[in-house]
């Protein structure tokens, strides 16, 4: 029977934009390693979707094996794909049935194939990348996974786990880089596991252009919101660096945050009203008149906020009303070089106080990272530019991008120009700021490139006065782990700040390093406690837990450091009441629960 | 016993700032009218806390008359005061004991005395100041009210409620206009009633002014508060009319709104985290350094999250951590006059428009309140103006206040220009601005000045595509309604636009009216009916329950119209869940459960 159910790459895409496996992103686009006659290896980054792809890249071969201390073997660089198997699931004929009846008996929307369920018990951390691999999982998959059209066939979903006690794990994009997506173990939950997968809810239900905003169902991804709405002459204003895959109901769920929110805002600012199908039923607005939604209002608790950061734990978002904004008069891009880090830290924090008239996003890059950068550019002199008397060895950047009226970006101009040269900054112009930008889209793509070296990144959020520690002491700590533990090479560590407010600063970190693969020692428990270090070192010096990724089940044993004994309870308390049989028991951050 | 609990007025502030009782605002503060010789009527506020105080109006009492079609009977308007007596409450010489255990045996905290329990049991809408004035409750008045000092002393107490089955309900200021304080009848919740008065938890925990953050009490008023960040050179940007008297923690609990909220924004977005104390324990962040607070997060649903809208009844907010903005380098005041209200909305519309370029507030006054702001001023010919073309009977007045930097300042007031033009508005200058300021605050006053004529106020938020027809609709259903009940005279309905957001406006409406004082026609009655009526329609076109004074006891039934059933059984479950034997049991909002 269970050989009927067979689609699995349907949920990769179709077209021009099949997403790859076992690697970030499309298909059509990930980097290759060319050794030339002469010897010297070129990257090139396929097909012609970024402005970086088709562009030779002579210099990252040699900044890596330099930072790194290692030498790059061009033949162990490319991912060949497993063709694993898995041991069958626990989903039973009956079973099948009863979901098929669910969803209209479409077969082609349910399925137990190995690549499905293997995508859908993992996201896009280091780890999840390995596993997929090398097809070896460490953690349970779900035995199942389904593609609801409708809210009505949520319900049925969810009324099916309720009387059958199935555990529903909502599905968006998987970007996720938390865990949310695992299975809790057999022996903590050892109920049939079946995602729902909400990409195929992606219709926008409507839009009404004279208040700003649109209902959209809650599996449409970045890309297809952001397309739609461009077409009308609107945006949404969220750019998470993943929005080509993530979708509006992951974001909710995960609470996360675009590079443009000083204009824009975040997830809790753009999302409006949602929708949810809870073992509840549905928990939603009433509106008497048509195509309204309430805006601010004072009206109790609303669903939306027991929705942000519910990561998947108390019920399935099945759309949301957002707030969409007229594309910009003018983009535009800047960069401005900095002595040190610090002068930069300085700049930030006095573009902080300018609040409101921050430009739409503005990222500080330190000197490693804008090193990475500019090795990652083509090796053409009309990319060089000016440093002046700054050193490259110490030399910060900032990358700029304005959004909004001419009259506006002149305003934010003169203000950047001012703060530029209080701190000691040059400006760099657009080009700079540009492959700081294609460095963003880049650096997932990178670390597909060679599985030898892994890249791992995380976040938090630090108040301007602990900033400088804690970038500082995250740094020191990646270091004296990976000397610790005899690692070859040298590990490359490089940070940048991504959001800034006004009372502090997102700093996103990447390391990357080499791991020998041999038996004793895999790499996932090698990152794993290097990331848990780094991450107890923030938490002491006054960073948070998460900025953005959220919590799921990679940072959740953190969880009692970040709120008290009453408030876990608390949420305890409020996870049983609105899901009594625990429906959505993906066991992530504050619904984790008491480990069994 | 009982005797010697007799703190009457403590609660009212002492020195120069005592609270008046049974009217709005500072004792030292109330209209009186004067007969002059000459037989015409002005009205002065008395003291001189105001820039209006002291001031003969000469033209009020002529246009309120005129206005409402009836003579103003100088005799008739002042309160006196009446000397109640309330029956005993329920509170035995036990429970006293009970409670002061948990405060120190400070019987100065601790009041049976019926002005405290009369001023305890209401808050400030016309019916609460109808009770106070008249002596006649229709609503229990709690039993005993306690003034806890610590965080411990409100655990202690309600700890006590837990075992001894009592209810608290919290207080603030006492400025709510929803009936939020009031007490649910003994036959739908008989336990003894406490209500738990915060303002002696009044104190500056922390103040961090690099990341512009402060940890305080939530027994704060906003008078208070705002002084003593002043004195620091920073200011917390929310001024919500009633500061003076209203509370931190009431401000989260109702979701309080101010008037600057473009710049500084409304209260979640000033208030970063939140501690409570809840029937589970206490509610709260943890954090490893030194005051510090997360910011912006990813980590599940945070405190604030449950708490913000909770209207008193999931726990006792005891302290927050708040943002705190470097006071403006510059404020100034500009007012633009417009041929008509709908020019006005245009105007107010378009301004919606420049999302963060934004000047920290603007109001809209229609032209009803334009005239009686008009009529609330000095008759001098220094205060007249120039109306151009526009007619006296149409124009509409925007009030505008400027919160920057100079060159924001310069920015911003270029943008009011141009709009203003494009919109045939009139730039009339700060001194219009200020007396639409004034009147603000000198309403509530007003309404308290003529005890026959009452005043009603109430808001709500509408999206743009909506709000022509909402205030259009909601004004004439005011005068069918007064109509329909041949009551004296003329109703004077007003409103102005408060608040705006990209996607709609909050709108406030005023309307004042004579009722007869015969023993059949109770005038809470009449008001409480129209007010229902009005709230009705605004639901019917588009408006929103509340934008900011809540739901209380006074909206609740219309709490099934705009959440669905599945919300409401959800909400009802998380309220038991944190409170599963009603500690908090106040019933407001979406916790007033279902009827008994
Ligand atoms: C290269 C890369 C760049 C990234 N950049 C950013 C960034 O800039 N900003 C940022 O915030 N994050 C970023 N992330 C993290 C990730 O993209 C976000 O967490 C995103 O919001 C996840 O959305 P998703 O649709 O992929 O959700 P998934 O990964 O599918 O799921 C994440 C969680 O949300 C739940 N969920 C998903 N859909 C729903 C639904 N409809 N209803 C209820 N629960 C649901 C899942 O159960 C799970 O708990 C990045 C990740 C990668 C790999
Ligand atoms: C003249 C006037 C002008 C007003 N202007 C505005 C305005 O501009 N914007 C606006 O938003 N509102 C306004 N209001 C309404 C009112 O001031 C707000 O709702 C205010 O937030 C109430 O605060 P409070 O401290 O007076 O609370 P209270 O009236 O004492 O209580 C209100 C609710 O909050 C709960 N509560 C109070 N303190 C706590 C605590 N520490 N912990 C838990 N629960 C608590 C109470 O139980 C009750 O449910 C106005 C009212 C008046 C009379």
């Amino acid at each position: 029977f269970s050989s009927q159910l067979n689609i699995g790459s349907r949920n990769r895409g179709s077209g021009d934009s099949v997403e790859s496996f076992g690697s970030w992103g499309f298909e059509d686009s990930r980097f290759v390693l060319n050794t030339l006659p002469n010897g010297s290896n070129v990257v090139i980054m396929k097909g012609g979707r970024y402005s970086i792809s088709g562009k030779p890249l002579t210099k990252l071969v040699g900044f890596i094996e330099k930072e790194l201390n290692m030498k790059i073997d061009p033949n162990s660089e490319s991912f060949q794909g497993v063709d694993f198997s898995l041991p069958d699931g626990k989903l039973t004929a009956e079973d099948t049935v009863r979901i098929l009846t669910a969803i209209d008996d479409d077969t082609s929307r349910l399925s137990t194939v190995a690549e499905d369920r293997a995508r859908h018990g993992t996201g896009h951390t280091q780890d999840d990348i390995y596993s997929l691999r090398s097809g070896s999982f460490r953690t349970r998959l779900p035995d199942a996974v389904v593609w609801p059209r409708s809210v009505s066939e949520v319900q049925a979903l969810a009324s099916l786990a309720t009387t059958y006690n199935w555990c529903i794990i909502p599905f968006g994009g998987g970007t996720n880089v938390t865990h949310s997506t695992h299975c809790p173990s057999s022996t903590v939950d050892p109920r049939l596991m079946v995602s729902v997968d909400m990409k195929l809810m992606k219709n926008v239900l409507w839009v009404n252009e004279e208040d700003g905003l649109a209902h959209v169902e809650a599996g449409i991804t970045g890309r297809d919101l952001i397309e739609r709405m461009r077409r009308l002459g609107f945006t949404i204003g969220h750019e998470p660096d993943s929005y080509e895959f993530s979708t509006l109901g992951g974001w909710i769920a995960t609470k996360a945050s675009g590079m443009k929110q000083n204009k824009y805002g975040n997830i809790e600012d753009i999302v409006k009203e949602v929708t949810v199908v809870s073992a509840k039923g549905i928990m939603s607005h009433k509106h008497k008149a048509n195509k309204v939604s309430y805006g601010r209002s004072s009206a109790g608790i609303e669903p939306k906020a027991l929705m942000l950061g519910s990561e998947g734990c108390l019920g399935v978002i099945t759309s949301a009303v957002i707030k969409i904004w007229p594309l910009a008069e003018e983009i535009s891009h800047e960069s401005v070089l900095f002595p040190s880090f610090d002068a930069g830290l300085r700049f930030v924090k006095d573009l902080s106080n300018q609040r409101t008239l921050k430009p739409a996003s503005c990222r500080l890059l330190d000197n490693e990272q804008f090193r990475l950068g500019q090795a990652m550019t083509e090796n053409s002199p009309k990319m060089g530019f000016y440093l002046g008397n700054l050193s490259e060895k110490t030399v910060a950047c900032a990358t700029i991008t304005f959004e909004g009226s001419a009259a506006e970006l002149r305003f934010q101009k003169k203000i950047i120009c001012e703060l530029s040269a209080a701190h000691g900054g040059i400006l760099a112009g657009s080009r700079v700021s540009k492959s700081g930008y294609d460095l963003t889209f880049a650096i997932a793509y990178l670390r597909d490139f060679a599985m030898n070296y892994n890249i791992l990144g995380f976040e938090t959020f630090v108040p301007w006065s602990k900033l400088r520690t804690v970038v500082e002491r995250t740094k020191r700590t990646i270091l004296s782990e990976h000397k610790s533990r005899a690692l070859p090479g040298l590990p490359f560590v490089c940070s940048r700040i991504t959001q800034i407010y006004d009372e502090g600063a997102c700093v996103y970190f990447y390391f990357c390093m080499a791991v020998n693969f041999n038996g004793a020692l895999d790499p996932r428990d090698v990152f794993g406690e290097i990331e848990a270090s780094a991450r107890r070192e923030i938490l002491n010096n006054g960073g948070s837990l998460s900025h953005h990724h959220g919590i799921g089940k990679l940072r959740s044993s953190f969880v009692p450091e970040i709120y008290s004994d009453g408030y876990l309870d608390s949420i305890n308390a409020v996870k049983t009441a609105l899901d009594p049989v625990n429906v959505f028991g993906a066991r992530n951050g504050v619904f984790a629960g008491k480990p069994c």
